[in-house]
């Protein structure tokens, strides 16, 4: 079966949004085992779209066009797909009652652009799109499919795993692909790649594939084959090997979050968290607080991003602030900001930041990307110094990861006393 | 002057390169107004390129194509395009000898793999790679052009700055484009659409092009024209009076943020903010101190996430939390904690959020959604009830711009007693 992906928008063609559907596709379409082998931008003309329409028809088995629905006039996308496919517009009286409540449970009024987009071509087959008022499109023709979304990401994203991914599955009746995934924080992918050399050979000389998926802090580590319990069984215990070498890295499976597994962890254990942030200024407790339900394990928290708050919020001692040698980017005031916090909280664990994110404010002994992290808790303070890089962005978010993973190793009792 | 981008590499269909190049070469070609009207991506493999250079070269009148140049073993690209353009491979002197200095300069061994990057097709204009090993190669035959580079991106970039930029402008005497942007807050595109619809008529009267560019919480809308003097002064015109016509939601321009704005406005008058979040969860706070040099007009923050931690670290009224007719999420509460947490930090703003984050939470009269923020300064204090939707991402999302949207206001004297 072979798929193309069209994305309908100018601006995708003129550089102000990057094309990140079309690469969500491609991974959701890999993982049943479908393959992307076309992907065309153009912009919402009503030709350049017949044509586009015509010519992956004839090359690909299915078509999945984003974009081009919405409420605004520039939006012809509907009609293009009822000249194609020989069919008018009708009210679907289902449609429109979703686009009515959508505005009512928003307390917004309606607009009689919103009751057009209730208009929806008599040949296809309708999807619901719960997170938005324009429906999926499905158009089934001469042994081929042509689904048509908006291009708004997410609700792009609930109509393929809702609605389009089950619907091809079936349609095209398809191998299923099986994939497991190790995420890891803290350690690059050549050093991985060093790490589990050994393992990685057998599990290709086995026919499977491994991938290394990096972002800025973390690595994911993902191997596939053909759908088998074989498969399968086989697949989880390299996945048990490779997690045994690096026990401090590999810190959860699939989609879980640094954030998902600490919060578990701490409401298993009925423990709490706050965070004292400086560098970060808050993005570690957004981060912790992302998930629904964190209230269990986090209270509160502080940003003490000035040294005067530093001290006048979690009772950092001034001396050492003041004293050139030691400052706000040391050991000593990250140690004293995460028992300050955990006290004046009664959290089990406190987690302090300070460091320099850049892009300027770097010194010699203390460049930029310099940041200290502490761990209070039952066991006392851990802590340990990170030396990141010139990016502030990027910064900030290896800063919060690798809080949230020693926050993690100090729970499970890791980190010791070897450097991490 | 149509142009196609043909991006090469199964990377890009499978997801796991998201295609930033294409974005970037749109936005280049846009500055001298040439239009990329197609994109495409398909897989190196020898008939689909073929395929895809035959189709591009009818339909555009320039086609840039990236990717599948470079010394590993699935680089066809050079074959298919001698094939392609009857013609073939023979040895480059210059390119040889920049590709020996390459390996030289860096002290590594040169492979026969390298050696085979100096041979190009006889009839491409060759175009000096200083980056990379692989050159770019123009092709000019039946009044279109063909460019092949590599899709390493700073080595795509050196080209298309260097060589392919301004050889396409002397070949196809181009035009400038002009366009500008303005940034929305808390106004729905279908809304701005009828708000504005008699300028939007004069503006497409005119001749010129208004795209609306919607993300959770904001809209950008973007005029372009051809860059005369005259279409620069008109639009400068039309951007004013769309601006009159929504002053608390049009917060900036271009590539502007709110935190970007919000920041200069505190730091030209000396000012500061704190921000006490619930629903948040400090994402407030965290957002304000991504932008480097934030320590200005930023000192710190508090996150009270509990009840008790609204009481203890800001000074809420527990009578008010615990009344099951106010409660957390009530303009009292919000209004008590900005008050609060501006008094102990001695801000000259404080900014308060409390709120239903979901997804789940809700009650009949608070549904999921519901967030109240609450502004304190100079001038009293400001409140605001949002509804907004059921996805808690993107509700903390909705929330922060809010947030930060009505501080805008506030430090402008825009929030009045209307609501917002």
């Amino acid at each position: 079966m072979i798929v193309e992906v069209i994305s309908i928008g100018d601006e995708l063609l003129i550089g102000q949004t990057v094309n990140t559907n079309a690469s969500w596709m491609g991974t959701a379409l890999r993982e049943i085992g479908a393959d992307m082998e076309f992907g065309t931008v153009i912009r919402d003309e009503e030709k350049v779209m017949h044509d586009a329409f015509s010519h992956a028809l004839n090359r690909a088995d299915v078509v999945l066009v984003t974009g081009g629905l919405g409420p605004t006039k520039d939006d012809i996308t509907k009609h293009v797909l009822c000249d194609f496919f020989d069919t008018k517009l009708v009210e679907n009286g289902d449609v429109l009652s979703h686009v009515k409540g959508f505005f009512e449970a928003r307390g917004r009024e309606m607009l009689e652009v919103n009751i057009l987009q209730a208009h929806v071509p008599e040949k296809a087959t309708i999807l619901h799109n719960e997170f938005g008022t324009a429906p999926g499109m499905w158009f089934d023709q001469n042994g081929k499919v042509l689904v048509s979304m908006p291009g708004v990401p997410y609700e792009m994203k609930y109509l393929m795993t809702e609605h389009v991914i089950p619907m091809l599955q079936e349609r095209f009746d398809l191998d299923k692909l099986y994939y497991r995934t190790i995420q890891t924080q803290g350690i690059g992918e050549s050093y991985i790649a060093e790490r589990i050399e050994l393992i990685e050979n057998e599990v290709r000389a086995a026919g499977y594939a491994l991938a290394y998926l990096p972002s800025p802090g973390s690595v994911r580590l993902r191997i596939s084959s053909r759908d088998t319990k074989a498969n399968r069984e086989a697949i989880e215990a390299f996945m048990k090997r490779i997690e045994g070498l690096m026990p401090k890295h590999a810190f959860g499976y699939e989609q879980d979050t640094l954030e998902g597994v600490v919060g578990a962890l701490l409401r298993e254990r009925g423990e709490t968290v706050t965070t004292i942030e400086s560098c970060t200024g808050g993005a570690v407790a957004a981060r912790i607080t992302s998930i629904s339900g964190a209230s269990d394990y986090f209270n509160g928290s502080f940003v003490t991003y000035s040294n005067e708050m530093k001290t006048k919020l979690v009772g950092v001692d001034p001396a050492i602030l003041d004293d050139e040698n030691i400052g706000a980017v040391s050991q000593q005031t990250v140690e004293q900001m995460a028992q300050g916090g955990r006290e004046r909280l009664n959290a089990t664990y406190g987690v302090a930041l300070s460091g320099i994110a850049g892009p300027s404010g770097g010194t010699e002994t203390k460049p930029v990307g310099t940041v200290w992290i502490a761990i209070a808790g039952p066991n006392g303070v851990f802590s340990k110094k990170c030396l990141f890089e010139s990016n502030r962005e990027r910064n900030i978010r290896r800063s919060v990861l690798t809080a949230l993973n020693l926050l993690r190793c100090e729970i499970l009792e890791l980190n010791g006393e070897k450097s991490f």
